[in-house]
């Protein structure tokens, strides 16, 4: 993949969003209220961050915009599938994350975005059960009728470009079995034969993104771009494709917490996150075949800062059946809180001749209020890269996401240390805007 | 000042530490069971950090003695200075922070170390009142005393180099005196005329110790070394000096914990943090006098990081009469805990459209176990500083330090960042080994 | 004092409230709200608890509407004094307690209360400069303007019973003079003496609203009532008194959680309250003078529930130098927080051989909510027990109280025990029901 | 039952534990170490506690062994049985509760105490597996080895009277199955049967216990004897018993703490507990069929105290879907903390007009601490009681207790209130030391 500037946007930028609840209507309420001066888009790094250009005496600080030439707010024109037919005004008010002062000046706006008809299975998310729902005659089908949906999206709102983008629940999950998911060829032959077990709905929505021109981002830990078949139709259709999991509150806190210990060399004998909330992502969680997925997105976050292997005097044991420290994630469905999540971490570290302490974190955070911001990155970041002619995974995106989509078969690590992880974005921006990368990133 | 490779050390390394109360008596141990093998000196970056040196295909990740001839540990010998007299077994046994399985073993190495008379002005701590005090006719014959006692000690154990660590209490606050502390002739002319109110006992030591050839490292927030004539003196003598204030329990949260907060772009309403700990040092902090030293030193840290002129939006109001986040920090001295500090650090934070949020950080950490591999660290980086020839302010020693020296006649800002200040630890241990450092620090 | 039976109601009940502020108002709108079927009263034991009467066979648990005949919300109408003179919808709107959608239905009912000119004298209450305040001769005619007012309230409203509830900022401390507050003519001839210093505004109130016929309420930790005076002219007009400091969030959850401990026998080293709040009372009490005032309340709760002398092995250490637990409060303004006080309690226990366990309780609070039912209770029930003839300190209103009055000139002590405080209104309420009561309260 | 004071005890007493584990080494330590005036029986009522008797002018507090004639310390003999085959001496240093300081001087009369084979079938307790085991040929022979055991303690010992202690592992959940369990003549004749699904090893340690003449205190949460054919032995061997689960950390927070929120009538959303210890207990429980015994046996707590019929404004929701507050327990077994269990409960409470507020109680506790004292309170206690003539269910011992005996056949409810708890507890040891009952608990 050749480094190079990016081109310059001209014309609409189309964001269709799967899932129009919380975490979208949210994304779209700020957007919009941002555009009219009601409210500020904070947590967005494209919209807040500066980065130094340059170097020595030539040294600058600049705003992404500066930089590379990202969309502009004022030129996104939303769309949406969910499973339920609610406009986007209705879901926000039912979904109790933003007070009615912030969305009433944007309900006009707001009722306009309907969702079209979703592409779902309902043993792929037990909890669900709308009924705004394609009627489909097998996975290929599926996929067809997207596709259309996506043409159709273009030509009625004229936009220039679509980034295709999940912001829908968790699904159940499907561990990657190479002869269906291993090439392309038997990804289509397998949604051909309507492989139910395989072919989660999730893919076909990835698959036709990708064969219509569109990047598409995974925001739930499904792992439906983590695939060979993806990654090549990706590199075929020459779209960027990001993922997985929004890193919004405890595993935020983790990849910027773990650093910490790491860089002061203090050891770790155990590290436990519990978690509750009570939003719709809650209650599909509550699964446990749904749970499964997610836990393995969270659990990897931690072992690749703190690697054992690295430093065995420092994260080599922990108890005595096991070779490292003990690590722990529990996410509980709790519906008195609603959309604000709360997490708590106890951390046990020790340090000077191995005398222990404990540090505990309680995050009282809002879901949708931290994924927001990452929705308006991801997408803005991912038209950039197909601008600037980078397809296929986009590591620099690692920074947004609990589980950094990279390719193991080249024996690619993910990389979750969050201040590397802002390295390789900053680089990459660097790059896109024409500068120079530094060229480490620790 | 030329960035050159260090020397290697010929003999042995003195370390007369100010003070041998619980950080210097767990430090001492520490050190003297690492070399029995019988405890690990975790948390010190010269015993286990691994830095990056090369780039690209030649890059390599060693332990810092392997890239610079920083002195072993079976090389350091101890001594000290101390109000009280008991010998290092003694106190550490009173100090209740090693068990007493960790300090038998060290039982007759512990009492061989008897501490020397203080140059002691109970003005400055006036909860202290030890007895093993040196009767000095003023403060130029308080250094020329301590002078003396760094030339025998020097001559009793025959070691080759020595540094000297203030490990002892916070003083009063003594604000800078340009009359008297601006110039090296100023200072010592209000030394000889005792001017007691303008020249704190630890300058005594700092003086003594550069004269004499030593190292300087301040441990505690007293601003010993931040006046220019003692810039001037160590230039003069070519010394290093290096200060202030262990970087411990909260103060090191903050200084990692604010970035994650700064580097995702979210907004900062206020910060507040409060500390419990029972030790001699929450005692003597207890003295608002001495309280006042340690305010200051740890109320910098945030402002510098998260710089509300940078970024309004995000951290430029906090309530209605200030125009930035509100930040407070409390100490309170609680006997029930000891040696055992305990930290919350409540953060009020908002998100997207400017919703708030909340994380609390409670730290159940040891004074004394984070100290001393700050001590360790702190000792063989200045003593290879001055191998290296590199004198003066040791700005790549901030990563230690809650209020990093800095010249700001010159126009320098300290560097609280933990991560930034990691990066010039590393480019000084690089350029130290006779690599090339990376050139930015963000 | 003779237990008698209360006597019925007869017409309406004017509740004339000291300070219009976040308290007064949430207070207000909560029982107009109540009135209108908008809202719950929560928190208010008038209105949810119930009671068992009688015993064995013959026991019932009734509300206390049906026990004892306590005032109609319906019956209420309020009036109010303060140095603003913003009306109760501004200020509930300014206090930014309850939502608008909360507020909004209670406007025209809330703009019709308008406060009164306020006595007050600004070396009590540095931080407040409202210039809504009356023009005084001397403490004399303070108290006969004050007195003036609650006739003309009368008047005007045609209500048949008024009680004075101080809801207002806490005063500087007055340590109690027996020159001055010893006797009812000492304190009248300090009155006409104009002794600043001895006789706080909150005084004048107290002694207009006796002099009245109206009980009083001191809602804050001001010692107004505390005083052998007051109490000398509470059995002259045969009036209700009762004090001091409402029993909100974190003393609330002390006297409750104190007996835990007690109960089960295990021992106390130390326990550590901190708070942070952000409202005026957080701003008045950044005031050392004030809080000392505060500090003293606060303090007592947790002695008389574990007492050292009664346990010795349990409560009689705790660090060298004390003979007991040690016990230190904090309160820390801090804006970001407004309304929302939060507590931090840490509670160092003992158990078995004396091995240490923690008990850390975090308390995110809202200070008006919990406040304003204890201001309902407080006048609903002082109203009643004037009806029953029983005049002087009310101890069994201490459940509601921070500070329990108490005749300490007879060897009285306060009760702080939450469950013991709650027998003590039980039995009061069986009491003034013609029932009979429990005979012992543990 | 007719109440009748207690007889003095004649002769030693005898404490059989079932289970050698850390919880029965502490509590058996402690009582060695008491006894030779080196650490202090403290969380333990029979030693500590004063009880009024009396009333009004007659009134005096005293302790339990000033009301009752409980068994002194020095009378009580130790023996146990276990799966492992380690003496007391050897269990309680592999249980790292106690300090080896505390231990070691006890070390022969703790070496002495070697546990029988004990009663086990893996399938009760998959995770543990030691060989110290009896060979039996149903769960008839099981029984009759058990009393065996019981009558060659007493031979050996030559104590007066035995009680019977079960302070070993959680066992599978074993439903109440009325066929089985609902009478003597049915339970005996499954014993006979062998039939393992319904008759836990448990059972038949109680059965043999109160054929033997001992009354029998079940310490985790098995169901043991909770059934009527055990409460039909008890009746006719005119033996107490007691149960089920030692009341330690957090239910004893919760059963103290929920009356706080019902005392002062505020709202309760909902509760949250999670849990993480890491000693053998944890291991055990770490199994779902395990952890379910515990489950049901944690949550009944709440429901009793906080009901929401009886307040339905107060606790009658907390989501769509339920018709109260949302109640949830968590264990997870983290073994960095071994015995030291740490427990979080969130608390989700609302005020005036329904505002919402939360408590957080963070508790680190020792289990083992918390546990030793309830061993020894039950088992001087039931052995008063069976002096006292008291047999069958012993509900004065709930205080004890995190899921009280009661007589669900006879429509008794579960005691969980601490307050009230407490007062069936004096009330009965007022009744056994000749004093009148206060005749009510609430």
């Amino acid at each position: 993949m050749a480094t190079q500037k990016a081109e310059a946007p001209k014309g609409k930028l189309g964001v269709l969003v799967v899932g129009l609840g919380a975490v979208s209507t949210t994304f779209m309420a700020g957007v919009l209220a941002a555009r009219k001066g009601l409210a500020k888009p904070v947590g967005s790094m494209t919209q807040y961050d500066k980065i130094r250009i340059g170097r020595g005496e030539d040294k600058k600080y600049l705003h992404y915009k500066d930089i590379v030439p990202i969309a502009d707010l004022n030129d996104i024109v939303f769309g949406a599938w969910d499973v339920y037919p609610e406009n986007a005004f209705e879901s926000a008010v039912n979904a109790e994350v933003l007070k009615a002062k912030d969305i009433l000046p944007l309900q006009a706006e707001l009722e306009a975005i309907k969702p079209m008809k979703a592409a779902f299975d309902k043993n792929y998310a037990k909890r669900l059960d709308g009924n705004n729902v394609k009627d489909c005659k097998d996975r290929w089908d599926m996929a067809e009728q997207l596709r259309e949906d996506i043409r159709n999206f273009k030509k009625e709102t004229g936009v220039d470009r679509v980034v295709v983008l999940w912001a829908a629940s968790t699904e159940v999950y499907v561990p990657v079995n190479d002869e269906v998911h291993g090439t392309l060829e038997a990804l289509e032959a397998a949604m051909k034969a309507d492989d139910k077990e395989n072919i989660a709905p999730s893919m076909c929505y990835a698959y036709a993104a990708l064969q219509e021109g569109c990047p598409f981002i995974m925001g739930a830990p499904n792992t439906t771009v983590d695939i060979p078949a993806m990654w090549e139709l990706a590199e075929k259709t020459k779209m960027p494709i990001a993922g997985k999991d929004f890193k919004t509150g405890q595993t935020l806190v983790k990849s910027g917490f773990a650093p910490i210990i790491g860089t002061r060399c203090l050891g770790l004998n155990g590290w436990f996150s519990t978690n509750i909330l009570g939003n719709r992502d809650g209650l599909v969680l509550d699964e446990p075949a749904n749970f499964r997925t997610k836990e393995v997105s969270k659990l990897s976050t931690l072992e690749s800062i703190l690697v054992p292997e690295e430093q065995p005097d420092l994260y080599g044991h922990g108890n005595d059946e096991d070779t490292q420290y003990y690590h722990k994630v529990r996410i509980n469905y709790y519906p008195p809180r609603n959309d604000n999540k709360e997490g708590w971490d106890n951390i046990d570290i020790f340090g000077w001749m191995g005398y222990p302490m404990q540090i505990k974190i309680n995050f009282l955070c809002r879901d949708s209020i931290l994924a927001a911001p990452l929705c308006l990155d991801l997408v803005l970041l991912s038209d950039l890269a197909m601008r600037a002619g980078r397809y296929g995974t986009q590591r620099f995106l690692s920074f947004f996401l609990k589980s950094p989509m990279h390719d193991y078969t080249k024996g690619e690590v993910p990389v979750n240390h969050l201040f590397q992880q802002y390295v390789m974005l900053k680089n990459a921006i660097r790059e896109m805007g024409g500068y120079e990368a530094d060229e480490e990133i620790d």
